[in-house]
């Protein structure tokens, strides 16, 4: 069976290179004589692979030395809870902007726990665009200030430049699908957090960035294991983490660096982008409802305005080995999510198939 | 380089078979075109990887139809917290019987929600007994009643014949290192939890096996990713799940009942446990600390009385094959963990060797 173009918004495709290596070491990893999953958590090979792991990344993302580099489990959906818990240590009050889904359960989970000011919502557009909000209606006194850099369902997102200037209150910002896809400037976050399964390995690892004053000031209500401190002062291994997604990110951060780092990435991932929506942009039959400021480098959504059309471009593409280009429920359509992994041949493809579609659907 | 026999406690040894598979499928499962690893876990394919792990872990736990299967993250140290914010509903009290640092560590956890009634420890006993607490002087109208099965550290045990009749009190056990090793009555408990690294796969996935009638009662304080409810509605899809611990833990669970079920590999563990502690109690140099009636079948401690000797003992054994023999730093010796995927030859060849080196160190 051959390997497939996979636009999967997640878990997604993974570089071939990567999956080879992986195997090659699955049953024994290099002279250990057992499997990197069979190995303890404090033995010399595995320390050496997630110190191997923080270090690339720091170096990839050049991430300042008053920042910890954490690997979790639990996902966004357990940063939505924990980034509360830990930060609502002065006025509890927090600033959101909501630009979809889960911006909305990061928004639900952190009234739990304190106030929420939702300063600008794109609800009523389907989540077409990123709310801009002027600086003066943001909480002066605001614990945290929280944002979802890249909206996968909605395919819009947070450039590098157009980030919230939040002053002294700390930036929190979901990276989950757009890490390690363009280049941001760490300094700027108080927390970033990602899960792993977009851009660098499986599902199961939630990497989280966070910067060293925000640590420590948990509730008392928090559970040990959502306690930031717990992990910043056990270097991860407080309990087991998941050993083997861990060693899968530090392949993919490798593999990373060995393209250039992120900033190389990025200019790969805006070739591929372009090439994307112009093919749209020029086409009279599909069309992409997203500001065009805001369109995300990793998920591109596009529609022809029939649903019927549009099931039967995702099956024919799929028949071509284009697949999971099915657009999220909640907005129909097609997405194609062109995550670092996939490369600029895959985009082409598509954009091929998509000229042939039009051809033949007249 | 030649696989070597691992002892470690945890994660721990996986059958070269199962590894095997899983490496002659990583980059290309069936006829996916793609890696478990890359698949949505909404697709197809794996909710099919999903579903029969479920269905064959009822199958040879035979686990009654009003309890759900949950596949979580975040290991035991994140149940010691689920547990009473979903359980403290009626009396918020809870009783323990404290036989190890995991039972400690879920005392505390517990005790920053409700009551907690430490019935026994054994811990002036650096842990080498399972207390035998009498009915009478357990709490009639607690919520929950909390056990660790087996002591991974101390190495020992609950048997499936010695558990604490609790009658309507919910029995609440920690199966992380004991789990599919014997046979257990899974009605008789409440819950049943486990971390996956030592009978299951890789770590990061976590075992819930829960009563129903205990789901749907979480605290308000309750992050979302800690309600059982959220989990259970979800059939474990609520967020992205860790999809290839779970596709590795169906491995494992297809493994088992290819060897006969866990019934067959009960029958395996009492041999090699066998064949061990009776080569210790016929030594004159190594000794069990533990009662022998609490001898954990997957956990067998051993000492010689010297430091020296036994860091020698350590180091000629990893020379020879037989690795991770040294025991947990809390106590010291050795420690030898003999989970299902250690096969009878390997406890053969650490036996040879225990003669051997008593043989020249008189």
């Amino acid at each position: 069976m051959k390997r497939v173009y996979n636009f999967s918004a997640g878990p997604s495709m993974l570089p071939q290179e990567v999956l080879e290596k992986a195997a090659s070491e699955l049953v024994n990893y290099k002279e250990a004589g057992m499997s990197v999953m069979e190995m303890s958590h404090r033995s010399k090979d595995f320390s050496d692979i997630i110190n191997d792991a923080e270090n690339i990344l720091r170096d990839i993302m050049h991430i300042p030395n008053n920042y910890k580099v954490l690997f979790l489990q639990g996902g966004g959906s357990s940063q939505f809870a924990m980034i509360p818990l830990n930060l609502f240590k002065g006025s509890k009050k927090a600033d959101f902007i909501v630009t979809g889904s889960w911006s909305k359960k990061a928004v639900s989970e952190a009234k739990k726990y304190g106030t929420v000011n939702v300063l600008a919502s794109s609800e009523e557009d389907t989540f077409s665009y990123i709310p801009k909000v002027a600086t003066d209606n943001y909480t002066a006194d605001a614990d945290y200030f929280h944002i979802t850099a890249n909206n996968t369902i909605y395919g819009t997102r947070y450039t590098a430049d157009s980030l919230p200037k939040t002053g002294d209150v700390p930036l929190v910002a979901d990276l989950s699908s757009c890490i390690l896809s363009e280049a941001y400037d760490v300094s700027k976050f108080g927390i970033i957090y990602a899960g792993a399964q977009k851009n660098i390995g499986p599902s199961g690892v939630t990497i989280v960035i966070i910067r060293e004053d925000l640590i420590g000031h948990a509730m008392d209500i928090t559970p040990t294991m959502f306690d930031y401190k717990i992990h910043a002062d056990n270097d991860s291994l407080y309990n087991t983490p998941p050993t083997y997604g861990i060693y899968m990110a530090k392949l993919m951060f490798e593999w990373v660096a060995a393209k250039g780092g992120v900033e190389k990435l990025q200019e790969i991932n805006e070739n591929k982008a372009n090439l994307l929506y112009n093919a749209i942009d020029s086409s009279e039959l599909f069309s992409n409802p997203v500001a065009k400021e805001d369109r995300s480098l990793m998920n591109v959504t596009f529609v022809t305005g029939n649903d019927e059309l549009d099931n039967k471009f995702v099956a024919e593409a799929k028949a071509k080995g284009l697949v999971n280009l099915k657009g999220h429920r909640s907005v129909g359509g097609m997405r194609a999510s062109i995550y670092n992994a996939m490369p600029y041949e895959g985009v082409e493809a598509l954009v091929t198939f998509m000229k042939d579609f039009e051809a033949n659907n007249k």
